[in-house]
């Protein structure tokens, strides 16, 4: 066991999967109430390393599917991770060991805590992104060839779906479609593999991380901006004002843009962001300059909290950073499922550091 | 065994099953091609009566579900309900016995006999409507308190999932937008139950009736419109032709209306049929010749083939009947599942025989 997920651990760890969301994965905020209320109600959740279970130890990820802005309102009732494990039991006749959090970022990074202390099982130290994706089959383990099926999804109701899906793109379809009909948003787990095999086909340490980066913006007094981007080697890509937001719910997204205005040095600058879910793409005239797979955050000057995009409105003082994802993304296979064009966009993926580096 | 289900009866049962369908169930030419290649590669289907099977014999009911506009071009691959009947034992971790056809209404009166001729499994003489309906819990079983979980459904791709809904209406919505996401149409299984409970749940002998409405049909030499009428007490409510087709699908059904402009005696008369799937209500100048949960059906005036709505085009011969439902639709429950008001219109349901009894 690595440590034990403490009250104050939780909160420094929804501020870091506030920041490895890169806007998406949903409030970090709400994620945290529902893993602190289980916390008291049933005791810590253990953080256990991969390599302390074992091998042929089954693991469930796991998360909330849908858009954000419909999961700020339709929250979960607590035992959706129970009713994903039961059945995910049933399908595979397999006992769950640990559950995993399918993507660090935003509520979601805190989510199967959340579950997990319900179910007295340990959360693994690992994810499928090292960020937030919007999509299902955008995940370390189908890189890594592990089969999405059986995935089970159920909604706060009690209604529950199990798919078998022939392919990652037909999952991610499949349960998109689901996830409208419940009303936007459901809960989910996919890809469910064991211990030896998230060995090599998840991020690890990125539990570990999220606290780490979370504890760096609490504990830097005056500074976090700064603290926060010197911590995890982020660019700072623009200080200003959210001066537009354009964002609408459709197909079960987040979609939309956001304006960024220069302040102070960066005066008369104009930065837009566009999302789907997350914060795909970072555009200044014209030019790229950070884009999928790598992250872009847009965090609060004052307090370097990271801001969701279903939570960014005009007025917010902010300061948008970008920062490489990690590696396994920037593979040709990890750019095809999760680069500029597995989006739509019509460019090819350049890493944030080479960027910045000929805007120098 | 009641009979073995020959090419020759299989032809009437699919002249029967036009007529039981209301215009719904999908086309019965392209299930009786399934079905009469299956009998061909496999032999022919033996039909049973409930009473000969084992009180805890699980039976399968089974069907398509979508819009009959998609499944004329988007063809089953052959074995869908091999796959729904794998799953539903996985899942039930029981044997499957017989098949059913949820409704005997159109194709699916016919499907589930080319899948039951590939499994070697045998067809009961019943099912869940004695017609066609357009959504999953308008069934006599719904109707006796049967659970509709767990429902698997499958599309000719290989994709499968397994519904357990915790309503009818929830996974009327459910398997409906997993339909519209393969494409409009696909294949299921709902409200899996015993030969015990069947007996009392289901619309029994309803194959047999089909295959005499089909044989009738075909005997009469001259005035088949006019046997078929008699043979099964329904009401002719005009002789004409299709003056105007309005159709579109949407959201997984067929919807739209048809005018047919009397003939002959009829000269003058205009009857407007409404239809989702099946044709639910005949008007004529506003007045209410027929609604469901009672049967109405365009019949070719020459060969007193019925005619589905997705193949209803201007300028046919047509004779639209109207006949009586099963007694159990005509019950409150029944009324309140599959009446006019659950389709949304705002009148009271009249039985057929009343409404023609007012006008003559």
């Amino acid at each position: 066991m690595k440590r034990l997920l403490d009250p104050d651990t939780l909160r420094a760890l929804a501020r870091g999967c506030a920041v490895l969301g890169a806007g998406g994965g949903g409030d970090p905020y709400l994620g945290l109430l529902q893993a602190m209320q289980a916390t008291e109600d049933f005791g810590p959740v253990a953080l256990v390393d991969l390599d302390d279970l074992p091998d042929d130890a089954l693991i469930m990820p796991c998360g909330g599917i849908g858009a954000p802005t419909v999961s700020i309102e339709k929250i979960e009732n607590g035992d959706e991770g129970a009713r994903l494990r039961d059945h995910l039991e049933y399908v595979t006749g397999r006992k769950v060991a640990a559950v995993m959090a399918c993507e660090i970022g935003g509520a979601n990074g805190l989510l199967p805590i959340a579950w997990a202390a319900g179910m007295g099982l340990p959360l693994v130290d690992a994810d499928g992104m090292g960020r937030a994706f919007p999509e299902v089959p955008q995940v370390t383990m189908h890189l890594a060839g592990i089969s999405p099926s059986p995935a089970v999804m159920t909604d706060e109701r009690g209604n529950l779906i199990v798919f078998r899906a022939i392919s990652g793109h037909w999952m991610e379809r499949l349960e998109r479609a689901a996830a409208v009909e419940f009303g936007g948003a459901a809960s989910s787990t996919e890809f469910s593999l064991t211990a030896a095999q998230a060995r090599g086909a998840t991020v690890r340490n990125s539990v570990s991380l999220a606290i780490r980066i979370g504890e760096t913006a609490v504990g830097a007094a005056g500074h976090p901006v700064a603290a926060l981007i010197a911590e995890i080697g982020a660019f700072r890509l623009v200080t200003g004002k959210v001066s537009d937001v354009e964002r609408r719910t459709t197909r079960g997204f987040v979609r939309g843009s956001v304006i960024v205005e220069g302040l102070g040095g960066d005066a008369g600058r104009l930065i837009r962001l566009e999302l789907q879910n997350e914060n795909l793409v970072a555009l200044e005239r014209g030019q790229i300059l950070a884009s999928v797979p790598d992250l872009i955050s847009v965090l609060d000057s004052e307090t370097a909290d990271a801001i969701v995009t279903e939570r960014i409105r005009y007025g917010q003082r902010v300061t948008v950073i970008a920062f490489g994802c990690d590696p396994v993304w920037r593979t040709e296979r990890g750019i095809a499922v999760a680069g500029p064009r597995a989006f739509g966009y019509d460019f090819d993926y350049v890493p944030v550091e080479e960027l910045a580096g000929a805007r120098a």
